[in-house]
């Protein structure tokens, strides 16, 4: 299988909200700063593999994929700020907040926002009119208080909800899973895929998305524990969702076990029919290397007669 | 000048942004009190009559004010955040984040703007497919970085600039210049305003928007001389941007003066073109019924012996 060569995403993330001359000194410099340190453009690079694989044009894919990664980190802006998860760091570097001020931080993300939006829109209208409407709905349902903002709010507010399995899915399909099928779903359905392989890749977005939140519950107490030699990690300390916390590490070990083998049906059956989706193999070899990692981490812990 | 009945507005912008059932409780109740909760909707109507006097269909015409509405509505939400303005009260209610958090407000607000791109979108869709790229260009151009968000970044770093009327003024361009041009522009554009009427708009939009922020400046000194017998309005003594503290009550009300006078050479113009748009005059008469007060005031407060 081979790799997409991703540079042109880092450059087109850095350059595709164009700063003109008359800005405001600390905004510019804060959305500098965002602009030039893009993440691992995981996310971007499956957006556009989606979209072109389904016959997207490759510059409207392209609008696309940056346009789903300023919303992601306009997102990751707003969760970092101190009314919310209270962050320091972020992608290896001081968060936007601590360096340009909450309000600097806030002004960077509504910026990021807008292009986000009127990206979308030109990837949208390059595409065929009969299908806008459906994308511009399924943009505005998975951002919105039906997708992110009401997961941002459940998470938030977690204190307040019983502490289960079903609380820290709720929350993950919130966060998580909405922006994994404006990954994977909505440059299928801009590329004209069938209303099954849509449904088909909702369901892989969400056994994967409620998939690798796990994961990440299960690395914050396995870190923590093998740190500390106590099983209080630090999204317990916080009480913050952790499924982990929530049905135990034996349990979240099962459950992302299940989810993987419910990805892999619906996998198997979609790439039987569109062979050119094989990359979404590596995304799902991903998550099982991931449970690998945390299912051997959790051995080591027990050997050492911890929890 | 008949005055047109606003209330199919305020059920408009309370019934907008459908809430579903398994909304979080909090962003729930926030959400609802602000959409419960609509401003003197000027804005919105203005955009109504403006659409549908260039032959916008009424519902279209709508949908754009609403949308337009909400971006404002937000605007005010972050605005009023302690790291910006610190506001305790807004439309004569506590502000969001005082009731319902920093985090409460901030979601509340974001619900707001992915609500109304989708709805601009929406009302952009419905118009002929000549106009809609540069429509959604116009739109992104002042809510952005050449916008609103640039105006509120200088703002909120005032007191490093020099306290000039060309400052206060550049704020004002972005703050207030960029909602007042989305409200009479853009429903023209989508309307198929020519070339000329945009750009008399655009000019109007700028000598009144301006006008509005003088009269909002000079209100903030002559109140706060009236009451407290001291020239140290709350904009001074906050070190926030104010024309009247910049260039004097006298200067300010001659700057106010003579954009009335600008805007009227270039209204008489466009109404000479196209009579329907006669309901701008009432918006020019309120502005020079602000100057006549403000100028009372100014002469009452230097009979007092005072500044």
């Amino acid at each position: 299988m081979e790799q997409l060569d991703t540079s042109f995403l880092a450059e087109a993330f850095s350059s595709s909200l164009p700063l003109p001359a008359g800005l405001e000194p600390n905004l510019k410099d804060g959305l500098r700063s965002v602009l030039d340190n893009p993440g691992s453009l995981i996310r971007p690079r499956l957006v556009f593999q989606m979209g072109t694989a389904y016959g997207m044009d490759a510059a409207s894919a392209q609008k696309l994929a940056v346009a789903l990664e300023y919303f992601h980190t306009a997102s990751l802006l707003f969760d970092d700020l101190p009314c919310m998860d209270n962050a320091i760091e972020r992608r290896g570097a001081m968060c936007t907040h601590i360096t340009y001020g909450e309000e600097g931080a806030i002004l960077t993300a509504l910026a990021l926002i807008n292009r986000a939006y009127a990206l979308t829109w030109r990837a949208i209208a390059g595409c065929p009119q009969a299908w806008q409407e459906k994308a511009m709905s399924y943009v505005e349902g998975c951002l919105g208080v039906g997708g992110l903002l009401n997961g941002q709010s459940f998470d938030l507010h977690y204190a307040t909800l019983p502490p289960t399995l079903e609380t820290t899915e709720r929350i993950a399909r919130g966060k998580t899973v909405s922006l994994i099928r404006l990954t994977l779903a909505l440059p299928a359905m801009l590329g004209g895929a069938t209303a099954r392989e849509l449904q088909q890749l909702e369901r892989i977005s969400e056994f994967w998305g409620l998939g690798y939140q796990i994961v990440d519950d299960l690395k914050d107490v396995l870190q923590s524990a093998a740190q500390t030699g106590k099983t209080a990690a630090r999204d317990i300390e916080l009480n913050r969702p952790n499924v982990a916390a929530a049905i135990g590490i034996g349990g979240a070990i099962r459950r992302l076990t299940r989810l993987i083998d419910l990805g892999d049906r619906v996998l198997w059956n979609l790439l039987a029919q569109r062979p050119q989706l094989e990359f979404l193999e590596r995304l799902r070899g991903d998550l099982q290397t991931e449970l690998a990692k945390v299912t051997r981490d959790s051995f080591v812990l027990a050997e050492e007669g911890r929890p």
